[in-house]
């Protein structure tokens, strides 16, 4: 609980802050027993027992004994998510697609819809409209019972979270789009809607259940067509003073390198966005996450122009990195986006690269992995910032 | 008070707490009133009055009647650090100089000694010898009736502050060098020892008393012979993993540009650092921060060539500053160390370059300042480390 200096914390108020931490331990981390939940929380074992009976009036949590198992005597129920409970509207807008889906607390994908954009004109109004359109259709196919619990989404660009508002997303052709007023507008009565930045959700997402659980220092590098990363630092998101914080793709990496849609010659973007791939291979556009996916499979099967493709991005990649090791310190990077598989298929051309362009002590600790959670970790990091006000006050899910 | 998740507070930690607490507005602010930290601390009178016993009984703090003043009706008392209280060793070790210093609670500098280094080897031990030795002259110059309460140093060069160990201070020649240890086996018995980088420092020193205060989004970048960044992001410094974050001296702004000592090309340190103003301006070696002031002294002269060199490293500086901005966001940049009159000769070069290589966004908020401490940012944040441990439980104060 952030606390002002000083100020002393009111009985409501620190009952409030321990149902939100008895439901924050089982969003992250599932299934626990009360036993688990009284040792975690350093509190007596009935005052767990009445804020789990809170939650659970509150149609949050509910109490299971688990099957299966062959433990002597009697099982232990296990506090879970509550079935019924609410659901998270997540939705991830890439540039050719956008994936909604129903996402339960405990963050498990109930149901989705990957509605293509790729010929049509993605305005912010009209995506706006296909999500609020998804809802119903969603609920029935994963959570009939349940009701929505907030709307998060994903956007691959600048985003003020305040507001909502998509300060520039080059790829989507969107300037300064009121995306969160827009949805706020038809979005059902009383449901929260939160925008962000797609890298600043996915490592949002892979600390709190993916490749940077336990992990307090890391970056997630979103490689689509633009490059953008999220970064958390000493547990906390890094998101700069307005929100804008990660948005390395246009660092020029060579001033007399290629020529960026920016104006600008030799962005970070130019040398290791899907575009750059796709060039050094030969492919023909139009600059599609299965084009790249293609390279990427023909590199494995020995293809010589697609493996060099690969490794030369591998390269930049690694120099990119590197920069920002010396500048963060980070304990773990994530590599994730369309090109997450350059781990597995060039591994040593990135190290390397980082090894020449780092300094020692950086890069002697951190580890590069690719996101435990694949292409869902902005998706599920939307689903994080939709769940963000219920968790901190779960009393508020009791208005809606 | 960082507090467990869930676990309730003691009443002695609670004690701890609020004693820190006064400490730390009397430390920032100077001077308050028993009603302005009763206001700010929103607790009663009576607590105030209690905490603030405590404290003058630790020699921590002090009341006084301040003189002069036109109020009506009988002055009030005011609450400052105590005179006779312990003070922080300060120490700022630069390439051929370092600064030693008794700094007060409050941060008031009450005596200093600068000891040049330029000819002789600048071992560790030598530095720690020397730094124990300042101690007892700086006590009788400064603060007679007091006695050291923290050993704080500022090094530039890259530190793990759990150790103190000096990764790699490649301006002095260091290499893994136990300075913590080194000057812990010398020091005073009971005074404890920290190091930091100096960047890391000056950053928390603006932010305590200087250009940043009130700013928790803020870069420093220290531009001496090498070049690095500290970085507090909201409101909590940003060092790293290890500890190594903000070394971008050898990030390389152009792969093609002049060989850098460490074996790289184009690295920010040759565009930026001392010794790219001199080489541009055709002076003679060797590099020292009065041959840096020279040029800035020539420039505003009018001297062309000097001129014409700071220009050129500003453009390069906004360059640098660019992809910080991308990346960090922050609200503020301070241009700090040997080229801080950077923005005073060539503002209008610089800002246009951070214009041209910068998004739009961050660039639109961040404020380009001074260091409000000057030349003494770096000292002042290695005596916020010294006093960090007292400043944190000012009982530990008591046991010296």
């Amino acid at each position: 609980m952030a606390r002002g200096a000083g100020s002393a914390a009111r009985p409501d108020e620190i009952r409030r802050h321990n149902l939100s931490l008895v439901l924050a331990q089982i969003h992250r981390d599932g299934a626990l027993t009360r036993a688990e939940l009284t040792q975690r929380l350093a509190v007596s074992r009935s005052t767990v027992g009445s804020l789990v009976g809170d939650l659970t009036q509150l149609g949050l949590l509910q109490e299971v004994v688990p099957t299966g198992g062959g433990g002597v005597g009697r099982p232990s129920h296990v506090v879970v998510p509550h079935r019924g409970g609410p659901f998270a509207v997540a939705v991830d807008i890439d540039v050719d697609h956008m994936t909604v889906a129903a996402v339960g607390l405990g963050g498990d994908i109930l149901a989705r819809e990957v509605l293509r954009t790729g010929k049509e004109p993605t305005t912010p109004a009209l995506v706006a409209q296909r999500i609020v359109d998804a809802i119903p259709l969603l609920s029935r196919a994963g959570c009939p019972d349940a009701r929505p619990g907030g709307i998060g989404v994903s956007v691959p660009g600048t985003v003020d979270r305040r507001t909502g508002r998509v300060g520039v997303a080059p790829n989507l052709g969107w300037k300064d789009a009121p995306l969160g007023d827009l949805l706020a507008e038809i979005a059902p009565r009383g449901v929260p809607v939160t925008v962000g930045n797609d890298a600043d959700l996915a490592v949002l997402a892979e600390h709190q259940r993916g490749s940077a659980r336990g992990c307090d220092d890391v970056v997630y590098l979103m490689l689509r067509i633009g490059v953008g990363a999220g970064i958390i630092i000493g547990g906390t998101p890094l998101l700069g003073h307005d929100g804008h914080a990660g948005e390395i793709g246009h660092n020029v990496l060579d001033p007399s390198g290629a020529l960026c849609h920016c104006g600008k010659r030799g962005c970070t973007e130019t040398y290791i966005g899907g575009g750059a791939m796709l060039t050094l291979a030969g492919r023909p556009l139009p600059l599609t996450e299965a084009a790249v996916a293609e390279v990427f499979g023909d590199a494995r099967d020995g293809d010589v122009r697609a493996l060099t493709a690969v490794r030369e991005v591998a390269g930049q990649l690694g120099r990119a990195i590197a920069g920002l090791l010396n500048t963060l310190n980070p304990q773990r990077v994530l590599v994730g986006g369309w090109l997450s598989e350059i781990l597995e298929v060039a591994r040593a051309e990135l190290e390397a690269a980082v090894v020449e362009y780092a300094l020692e002590a950086p890069t002697r600790t951190v580890q590069l992995v690719a996101p435990a959670l694949g292409k869902d970790s902005a998706l599920l990091g939307a689903a994080e910032l939709a769940f963000a006000e219920i968790l901190a006050d779960p009393l508020v899910a009791a208005d809606r």
